[in-house]
């Protein structure tokens, strides 16, 4: 027997969750020794991918979302790349690393059905190409995607365009802001300290501010002297009420988040929605699943641009609080084990 | 010389317009003997089209938004059907119909050069088919276009869906809701007024409300079972709010119009925006000329639904003030003269 701490969701949360009441560890105990069945197969989790869509997930089971309710008193789930360390499995054989939904804790027991049913799959090229593995649930995983499909599905980006980047910092901002840099567009950012801000504008941001201490309208005027063409929206409330003022004639606005109504109990109104009529605006919401076609072009792209060192990405070893009340600093990772 | 009476834009009005203060008539006299030169043409106005989005155009010059404002103590200018009484013209020779923007007085001189700019076209297919000529205003003008390419080119409706159409009493609504009850739609309705919601049922609408009176999400959920697939959104405010907690996944928004807004010195703000992420809704806003490409197919199939007598249409010979107030029903069309 090993030990085996899962993190499990224990209550619903009134807004920000609290550790030990919403969130609580969990000391159990998994067999490594048990026999397994043919299709069965055991994995380590090496690398937890804590996003903000999370936060959603923490609800009573009888509210309706995009994303699945958390099941109450069992162990969170998100992205995650594990190593099979022992398999019965054909499709999942011992030492590969896959990645995918999993729960969170050190040790889960699979089989083929379950795994496929999750979409799991092998992804072994970090074994070969030299990129640390919690890139796989960063750049190159769900964030990564999510900016991707939102930049080319959504936005349409065009060479010669201005991109303003919400929460910029944040796991799918950074990439956002870097892949459309890479495109040749002006790409301006905000975040949330002048840490943050300094970072941005060492990986490439033309322009970025802190929202927290500077004027948003007097900043977008100044950095988007020819208006936003495109705005990767992450934030919601206030933020997007000003941005609709400055977004050009046929500007589209990718809806990928809106963390700053997370966590009140009532969502902020919006106003200045008569610009999406007077200038055609395309405000459009996404999930990145509903693009799972453009995985291996993303996957070629972005691992290449990595290679290349187009892209500079951080990831800090903490965790969802973090994420949510913005302390986080690009992709929040949380390292459970090495290979 | 004979009287020539003109509706002239005398003041920005705040609220609804004043007539006397913010528009006032004026009588004028015109030549109609005095000679023309090469590629001018005289035209008599038939027809006059009284829309919404003129409410936006009575505003100060310094104030941008998507159509021009109204030049100040000039004839305010708007959709119309003329008649070219004597020309020097071979692109718009005498008697043919012209259609298109035109200033708010009986007679106008034009030439070839502001004619083609203004993209006046002639249209002569009434002399033949027998439909009215105010219809060349309304379900086969600027209106009709309106409904047609946002169910086509926002909408992308499709047979079996639920579309929810505000305002659908009104020029676009009507035909916005006919159209797509011809493609196999389950189509909703709401208006102002009990005699248009039992007009909107007699017209093939298979559900309509009083907004006024009834409960509008009671009704939806009552009238919309299925949820909402397409919003064709005229209304905006307090309506846009309760129809996004409507919306199916992969919703569309086709925003037209916000006519609930036009008249407020500050327009409300709209919560429930979050729905356009979680469900990945698509709200797009357009203006009837981004689609000058799609005319000659609007005008075949319409035509030709007029001529099946697959659409009714009603028309009022009432005014502005009527459409901003919402008294009108269906479309507001002034008769100025018989050819």
């Amino acid at each position: 027997m090993v030990a085996n701490t899962q993190i499990i969701f224990s209550k619903v949360p009134t807004g920000y969750p609290v550790i030990g009441e919403d969130i609580t560890v969990k000391k159990t105990e998994f067999d490594l020794d048990a026999p397994l069945n043919d299709g069965e197969f055991i994995v380590k989790n090496l690398v937890l991918s804590v996003d903000p869509y999370m936060r959603g997930r923490m609800r009573d089971a009888s509210v309706k979302s995009y994303s699945p309710p958390f099941d109450m008193n069992q162990p969170m789930t998100g992205h995650t790349m594990r190593l099979v360390i022992k398999s019965k499995s054909s499709l999942y054989p011992e030492q590969s690393y896959v990645y995918g939904l999993g729960a969170f804790e050190e040790y889960t027991k699979l089989n083929d059905q379950v795994a496929k049913a999750y979409g799991l799959v092998v992804r072994n090229d970090p074994k070969t190409n030299g990129i640390p593995l919690s890139n796989y649930v960063g750049v190159l995983g769900m964030p990564g995607m999510t900016a991707y499909a939102g930049l080319y599905k959504i936005g349409e980006i065009k060479k010669g365009e201005t991109i303003y980047v919400s929460a910029a910092s944040g796991a799918v901002g950074q990439l956002a802001g870097q892949i459309a840099k890479a495109q040749g567009l002006r790409v301006v950012g905000s975040a949330g300290s002048d840490e943050k801000v300094a970072h941005l504008k060492e990986i490439g941001f033309d322009g970025a501010f802190n929202y927290k201490t500077e004027d948003t309208d007097a900043k977008l005027t100044e950095l988007c002297p020819n208006g936003i063409d495109v705005y990767f929206e992450n934030v919601g409330g206030k933020m997007l009420e000003i941005v609709l003022t400055h977004l050009n004639t046929f500007g589209r606005i990718i809806a990928c988040g809106m963390i700053s109504q997370y966590n009140l109990t009532k969502a902020e109104k919006v106003g200045n929605l008569m610009n999406i009529v007077a200038k055609r605006i395309k405000f459009q919401g996404f999930i990145v699943s509903d693009y799972a076609d453009l995985e291996p072009q993303f996957l070629a792209d972005v691992t290449q641009m990595i290679l290349d060192k187009k892209i500079k990405y951080r990831k800090d070893p903490e965790a969802f609080l973090d994420v949510l009340h913005g302390r986080n600093f690009g992709k929040q990772v949380v390292d459970v084990a090495t290979p």
